[in-house]
Parts: C-alpha cells; sequence; structure tokens
C-alpha cells in the first residue's frame, strides 16, 4: 500500500519510522509544509487551508490513504482531510491515540502535552471525556520544546530545566498517565521519563507517533501487499537546516525534493 | 509622515515603540506577517516572495516610506523591496545599522549573533568589511533565542544557560563588541549583559532595533510634521498569542487588524 504521510515539518518522519518498522512493505510519500511550520502557533483556518491543498498533493501523488502525522493538523483539521480524502482511509494522530486508548485504557489522571493549537482546540480532553465521562484529562500547551529538539538541545541542561517548569506546572501535578501529544516529543522521551523517575512518582508515558503508526498498522487492509517505488519525501520549502533535521528524524541522510507550495488554493512555481 | 513598518511576526513594534520615541508625529502603518512566521528558518526566496506582497499593501494603506524590522527581510529581501517601493525612502535594519556604525565605529572583532537565514546571508560581515576591509566579524545564529522571548521565558534560567551555550561559542571568543541583529533581542539585553559583567569581559552591546529607529529619524525629510490618523496594526494571521505578543513587545495591549493574507502573489479573503 502506499501512504500519503504529512506533517507541518520534519518530526512525521518518527511517524513514518515507526510504520516502516511495523509494515516494511508500505511505500511512503511524504510531505512536509516546511514552508509553513510551525503550525502549532497559527490559527485552526490556516492550518484547514494548509492541510486540504497537501492533501490533494499527495492524493494525486498516488496516496491510497492519508497518515496525518502532524497532532496541530489532526486537532483542528480533521473534518477538512476527511472530506478531501473521499473514500480513501485517514488516519489522524488523534483518532488513533483514542483507538490505542479503547483497547488499553490509560490511567487517570491523564496529561497531555502539546503545541498551543492542539491544546487550545481541547480536542484530547473531549474525546477521551465523551467515551470515559468524568475522566481528569489535564491539557498543557508546551510550545518551547519542538524548537529546543529542532536544536539538538535535547539533551542540554536548559532543557530539563524547561521541562521541569512545564512538568511541575500545577494542573500536572499528581497525573498516572501522560500523553505526548507532538510528532517532535519522543525525542525527549527519556529526559521525561528520568524527570518522574527522579521524583518516585509513577507515570506511564503514552508517545501519540507511536500509536498513530500501531493504529495504521492494525487497520491496513488485510489484502495489503509489499508496493514498488522508491519512498518519496517532499519539502514546500528547502533548507540545508531542513537537510539535517530530516536527517535526524529519520535516523539517516534522506533525498528531500521541493514540493510545488501550494498557497491560499493556488499552485506556485518555484 | 505615514511610516510603513513590517515584520515578521510582532518583535518590530519594539522598532515601532522607538521611532514613536524619537520621532512622536510619525503615523505608524504595521504589519505583523504572523501568518508566515518565523522568517528565520525560511528559504530567501520565500521571504522575499512574503516582502514584496507586503510592501505593496503598506503602499496602497497610504504608507510614505518603509521600515523594514525584521533582519532577515533585510539581509534577503532589501533589492526586492526597494525595487518596490520604488521612489519612496526605505530603512531596512541592515543598510540602517551599517551607517550608525560608519558614523560611530564599533571595537572588534564584532560578533552578530541572528536567525539562521540572517546569519547564513552573511550580509552583516560583508558589509562591514566592504567598509572596514580586514575588519574582523564572527556571525552565529542563535535560533532558540526568538522562542524563549516569545514564551516569556527571557529571565529564566534556561534562557541563562543558552545564552551562555551560545555566547561561550569559539567563534564569539574575545569579541569586543556585540550586535544583537534581530528585533526580539533587546528584551534579553539585561541578561547578554549579565553574561559579559559576570566574566569581566568589556563588550560593547548594540541593538539593531535601535540603530534602525535612529536612522529612521536622523533620515526623515525636514518637512515632516505631526500626521492625523490613528496608527494601524494589521497581523496576516490572529490568535490570542499574537495579541498578548503584541501588548508585550508594544508595551500596552493594541489593536490587531487581520490583514488580507498574501500568499504567492494572490490575495486571500478571510
Amino acid at each position: 500500500m502506499t501512504l500519503g504521510i504529512f506533517d507541518s515539518g520534519l518530526g512525521g518522519l518518527l511517524t513514518a519510522q515507526y510504520i516502516k518498522a511495523y509494515a516494511p512493505g508500505v511505500r511512503i510519500l511524504y510531505y512536509g509544509d516546511t514552508a509553513h511550520l510551525p503550525y502549532g502557533d497559527k490559527s485552526p483556518q490556516q492550518v484547514q487551508a494548509y492541510a486540504q491543498e497537501i492533501v490533494r498533493f499527495l492524493l494525486e501523488a498516488g496516496a491510497e490513504g492519508i497518515v496525518v502525522a502532524c497532532n496541530t493538523a489532526s486537532a483542528v483539521a480533521r473534518e477538512v482531510i476527511r472530506t478531501e480524502a473521499r473514500d480513501r482511509p485517514v488516519w489522524d494522530a488523534i483518532t488513533a491515540t483514542l483507538q490505542q486508548f479503547k483497547a488499553e485504557p490509560p490511567a487517570f489522571p491523564l496529561g497531555v502535552i502539546g503545541t498551543y493549537t492542539t491544546i487550545r482546540s481541547g480536542i484530547y480532553g473531549e474525546a477521551i471525556r465523551a467515551y470515559w465521562p468524568g475522566a481528569q484529562v489535564a491539557e498543557l500547551a508546551t510550545p518551547l520544546l519542538v524548537p529546543l529538539i529542532e536544536e539538538g538541545f535535547a539533551d542540554h541542561p536548559a532543557t530539563h530545566l524547561i521541562l521541569e517548569t512545564y512538568l511541575s506546572a500545577p494542573s500536572l501535578g499528581g497525573i498516572a498517565s501522560l500523553l505526548l501529544a507532538c510528532t517532535h516529543y519522543p525525542l525527549i522521551l527519556e529526559a521525561i521519563e528520568r524527570y518522574y523517575a527522579q521524583r518516585g512518582q509513577g507515570c506511564r508515558i503514552y508517545n501519540s507517533a507511536q500509536l498513530l503508526a500501531q493504529a495504521v498498522v492494525t487497520n491496513l487492509p488485510a489484502a495489503t501487499s509489499s508496493v514498488q517505488g522508491e519512498d518519496t519525501f517532499w519539502v514546500s520549502d528547502y533548507t540545508e537546516r531542513f537537510a539535517l533535521l530530516a536527517a535526524r528524524f529519520w535516523g539517516s541522510p534522506i533525498l528531500l525534493q521541493k514540493a510545488p507550495a501550494f498557497v491560499g488554493g493556488v499552485e506556485r512555481k518555484w
């Protein structure tokens, strides 16, 4: 099967890696919307406009299903994406997380950390309480983690201090589990685990990128067979830094191709 | 005089504030391109396309001169902006800094810190060495400072640690002066001064936002009189966080208006 995966940037390559690890026969068409990142600070309308164009592009490129690796786009553009994809399957980070949680419920209170737009949407708390009425869900925006990770500061003492400031927020006090609701956060999983271990606070950490990949692989059509053709990686803006980031998230260097930048419904020529 | 001032986001409001302080009769038309921020990670071509549309918009709105508060746009889009502005005066952060330096030369070696795109352009070093051949200029990208400042972490211990990592880079060792080549950095001026004071290292700090405002005011047409009409502040994307940031940079709350988002040469309707 050929899967179209997109993200605001290159963090979604982690999700793509998980999918390849679970289902090596899948072919990946990846789109990183680097011309418009970060999505996490933008308005829902803006993110919806970008997502719609990207889905259209990936389907035209041959995608038989769409994976929305970006939590922000999953939070505010799921409906737009489903409409655009028509009869093709769509997996988004939020629906996938819910599906995995239903199979194996998390302990509550549950903390959720992500970007401003994801958290402000309130979508995780809403979806979880729709299934487990009265469940305690504390959502906190932790916007500095993405730039710190992208700059390679995941192990820097400053990152530990900032994590401490975020994770010690009163709203997250006493949580029994924590959902990392952003593509980038798996890269600071160890630092987060260390935070709770040092305090002797048992807290199970869930990683939405991994839950999404599991949901994709669980729901792949039974007849799925290996697909010929290379994995392809497009970005809407290219700099050397994006190439470095891609290598960091994918685990080895990959060829990034410049996609036509779709903006406001109009295709721009490079 | 009515001045059109633009920036990738809201940091340029600091420059606008300096200009108002020096020349209270000036009317400000401000454009923060929040739909496309940050510019500092994007390619020169992308930044040029945005800058061109914004200048066109500001001139149509009545600007009699253009101030490019954004160092990134100043670094990579000066030519495009001058062409678009035709016979109207244009002040950009880099030309202004040079002009002020020529009047009062900085001590060398000079360090320059800014975003990736500003630093990668090499424009400051190039312009300074064109005037002072052989001058030692060390340019360093310090991309985490903008998000830290925007998140209100200017005084957080993590910011001091990150500043320490940046300022102790071998290339900045032994500098006699340091140019803050980003609209946001004045907000961590004290932390930077403390870094050098604690080490007993005499280092004069220059602030490009202030140098730009000085250059604007120095070069205002002699006949400039006070202008009727309110200052107006447009943003290309609006969230509550942008309103908070605007208040932080301007010093008090201001009304942000949604501008038509110009993308790829096409006007989008909201």
